[in-house]
């Protein structure tokens, strides 16, 4: 068995999902990986990852609305705002959400599902460069 | 150390959580793994998986309604209904539950707690075969 | 490569986060392990875990907050009550939350991002001793 490590990093302008699907699979390429298992770790707290539908861009469009409305900005009891309306929402998103995962990788590929995409889930207001750590445990 | 591999098919007749912990521990068996670590991976995106309490159908039954009441159906602000009413909320109960699972194994056994059993949440109303990519690291 | 476990105890008194990254770091030390991967596993249906903000207090204040707004143990639709008016509210907070992490090992330490912290998330009232699964693959 081998070990691969690597740090992504993925610029984000704004909330929102951002596809990182293909920057995995060019790694596992370079590694010539052709079977085990793919850890994924983001290094923050107002970033999070989430596997989601890929093909139709109105299912992320939901999402997006959808940790909107049940995480409002404009929500009053929040108490931590230091970095602004969007800070405690950043967390809390985050949380729902996820910082670890876990794929399969077979034949060369990660076994992702036909319509499944790994999104970095953006939770701040202003441009980041995310960290995602990516480890391979390679089996074959 | 060790490396097995196996997709599991669960069937599903409409929204809910199907057991499938049993599945899991007959393909340990099979395979005759005293320890390691076990991978769980849902090819889908309209189901996911949960662990969760296995013993009083009462807190299975309240999880999905609280489901049902979180991101109803009705809701008018949906954009992603291709496949109909349940479209969009498929793809959002989903992000909020698992795609990926991590479950240690001792004496040759899944390591889960007393009240815990594992489950895919299935979130379409229509019957569905659903993909888990079960991979196990055997240390022992 | 090589392999490490261990059971991990956290005391709980009442709802709410329980910072122990602390006590994960001081098991790699003994453990003396430089690289790799961390598995943490809580054996729960009514406590969970999750990374968070471990800088500002009021951080962690939203969340719990956000949780009691979210799964409020007021609701009158609930039918899992047999251990009080905590028992529905913590499996579905639980759900929404983690019961399985990931997180890399990098020269000797866990590869938290800056204000990342390990804690488990209390759902029940009453004092409880919560069991952590740690397990580690060590690669160097």
């Amino acid at each position: 068995m081998n070990w691969h490590k690597t740090t992504l990093e993925i610029s984000t302008h704004g909330k929102g999902l951002y596809d990182f699907t293909e920057t995995i699979r060019t790694q596992l390429r370079d590694w010539n990986v052709r079977e085990g298992m793919c850890y994924l770790f983001i290094q923050h707290t107002s970033a999070s990852m989430v596997i989601s539908e890929n093909w139709d861009p109105t299912a992320r469009a939901d999402l997006e609305t959808f940790m909107e409305r049940l995480v409002p900005e404009r929500d009053s009891w929040y108490t931590h705002d230091l970095e602004g309306p969007d800070d405690a929402t950043s967390h809390i998103r985050a949380i729902l959400t996820d910082t670890s995962l876990t794929v399969p990788i077979d034949a060369g590929k990660l076994s992702l599902g036909q319509w499944q995409g790994i999104y970095v889930f953006e939770h701040r207001v202003r441009p980041h460069v995310r960290k995602v750590l990516m480890r391979v445990l390679q089996v074959e």
